[in-house]
């Protein structure tokens, strides 16, 4: 029988609190960019608090904060957790923060109740998640070797800096540089805390998320070339218009994303129109799809079916459809063992749980090429994130930072 | 039985020639604002060839310029044709300038076959008409008593210069300046002539159009306001997807055009998604009808559907729907007289003639606030204009005058 602990909820609180002091814009909203001033100082704050839960702390080439278990041998298994502070320009105070602070905790309570089961634990602070500055998942990619050292030191920000300079810059974080393999070496599992982003919680009155697979996601440039012309004088019969036929592929890839069902959705956020004038009957359209599912194949029926139809449109209204996938991310899937030993945690504790998809990426869906890997989700108010408007109810933070240090615990002792 | 008179080929090509090259852009196009060197060069010109052609020249308070028969009495009637000469930049060289070149032709045929019938002949060279300096159709709104020289000297242009100032400062026009009631007083008919902009004629194998009216031009604002998102965690049947609901009535409006049939055109020629990201829902959705018919009623019924369609699009998808118009120019019907004696002139010619609404302004729905009015087109090639590529065939724009040439002469001698 396990004890069954509870993390301070009062230290978690303060720790959101102050972090969300560093960075604060005069809006209201945080920015965090890599290795800016903001970030170095956030990092700081953030070493401290893992050295005083009684860890050691590294920094490895890409410049991720790793705090671990004293007093552990190389040799044993490691349980980790983490996420990231960077932010997208005027984010949140929960998106990656929570994450981190929440797990600094869950770890500081285990080592307090010696309850890490033998293992090493250890908390990851992922650099540059959001990509705001040099790219996404940098810190993430490079722990699990999907980016080398050298590519990822050439990237560079838009005003020319590289994150080689930025990083070498920020030379007070250097404490005791490490390569990542040996951190990443002996890996039992990873978990991540982490805010929904979404409605669905909230929508569903559930507690906890248990996140069975972080959705694929592709972008997909569709192009309509029709051909402009008078919008007094050109007869409708012999107009190929590129908006209407861009109307079409708008309204039809939403039935798509309906009609495949599961987890499928698909988005058009961006339309642009050439010429662009009220009197001018529109010549070209560029519309981006973003569809995301949550499995290989689901990925490939939606791209097939949203071509087809965009083509069939095509032909229907007399336009040239082109088409290019702009990016494209694999869809991960969830340990199923770390997804049961969640629910039981979220049981133990009376809350309500829902397994559900990720529908935005996050750092563990790196980690899964590398370990077992699961995510938690707390409620996000109103859905929304990357904003100041950022919100989850205090308790629901507790709640969920509970969930994860019996996640720990129980993976510490498998 | 009248004289079969044919205008002088040669003399209309050299002149439309030599005009084109008074604003030649380096891309081609013609470029000359109201007011601007090129457009006074032009008008200095044209105020030549006006003279050659057995014409006094007058100029008024708005900057038209009017040649009339020499010799005629004040008090007969006044048979006017005439256009504009100013372009958008960039334009081509028929805009306009047809008419005005191919006016000044036939009335100088006409004089020099006394074949006035005892009226006065007018051509009339209307100052602004595109629009592209202070606004559209300041000439023939001054001329028609629409607008009063107060309100066309304030009106300004890009760079804060008046009307009144651009135009005292071509003081070489001034050379007979004139109050517009007089050259207006006792008009009996106006008639232009213009190439189609459209591709109607061409289409349909018709060497002339008779214009049965203009039609009115609304310019119908419809704002869509929905919900942002992420475009990964929000579920499809949690979204208030603006550019959805956008994209229906882009759909919508086609088929309420189709379906009021006449002349009726609607298009949706710009549209701007709000954020506006890849990875955002769509918040809100702004687009911009024009749409185009040839009676008041059908006007009204347009406006009507097209507002109630948008609205029950709000409903289906929980979406907020405002509108407002931003602008509206009533349709304008030409006289049935002057529209059968141009068929009648066509019909001499041995050319097939078509009835046929004008989708585009012209100087001449001002003047049918004056006079009874009468319009005629020749083909366009593939419905172009506003850009070098403007073309009608040579042999097409000696018949269109001709056409005019016969209808002024039937209607001075009516």
């Amino acid at each position: 029988m396990l004890i069954l602990m509870r993390i301070s909820a009062t230290r978690l609180h303060r720790t959101i609190s102050e972090l969300s002091k560093i960075g604060r814009q005069p809006e209201g909203g945080l920015t965090r960019l890599t290795f800016s001033k903001n970030d170095i100082e956030a990092r700081r704050y953030v070493i401290s608090l893992i050295r005083s839960a009684g860890m050691n702390v590294f920094v490895d080439a890409f410049g991720n904060i790793i705090g671990r278990s004293r007093g552990v041998k190389d040799g044993v298994r490691t349980v980790a957790c983490g996420s990231h502070i960077d932010t997208v320009p005027n984010g949140g105070r929960l998106d990656g923060a929570y994450g981190v602070l929440a797990g600094i905790e869950a770890i500081r309570t285990l080592h307090e109740h010696n309850a890490n089961g033998g293992k090493a634990l250890q908390i990851i602070l992922f650099t540059e998640e959001e990509g705001a500055r040099f790219g996404s998942f940098i810190g993430s990619r490079g722990f699990t070797r999907q980016l080398t050292q050298k590519a990822a030191y050439s990237l560079k920000d838009k005003d020319g800096i590289s994150f080689r300079d930025a990083f070498k810059a920020s030379s007070s974080l250097h404490l005791a540089p490490d390569a990542p393999s040996r951190l990443s070496r002996n890996m039992d599992s990873y978990v991540e805390l982490h805010i929904e982003q979404g409605p669905i919680l909230e929508h569903e009155h559930k507690s906890i998320g248990v996140v069975d697979s972080i959705v694929g996601l592709a972008d997909l440039v569709i192009e309509i070339h029709g051909k402009a012309g008078h919008a007094g004088t050109t007869p409708l019969r012999l107009r190929q218009d590129a908006l209407v036929g861009a109307a079409k592929i708008v309204t039809g890839v939403r039935i798509i994303a309906k009609a495949t069902g599961g987890n499928a959705v698909a988005t058009i956020g961006t339309l642009t129109v050439e010429p662009g004038a009220s009197n001018v009957i529109p010549g070209k359209v560029t519309v981006e799809v973003d569809y995301r599912n949550s499995s290989a194949g689901g990925m490939k029926i939606l791209n097939e079916k949203i071509i087809l139809y965009a083509k069939r449109v095509g032909r229907e209204e007399n336009l040239q459809i082109t088409h290019h996938l702009k990016s494209y991310t694999k869809p991960v899937r969830m340990s199923p063992r770390i997804m049961k030993i969640i629910e039981a945690s979220a049981d133990s504790l009376k809350l309500p749980s829902k397994r559900m998809q990720s529908g935005a990426g996050h750092d563990c869906q790196n980690m899964a090429q590398l370990t077992e890997t699961g995510m938690i989700f707390v409620p996000s108010r109103d859905g929304i994130s990357h904003t100041r408007k950022e919100f989850t109810e205090p308790k629901q933070l507790e709640t969920g930072a509970n969930v994860l240090l019996l996640t720990l615990q129980r993976l510490s002792n498998n």
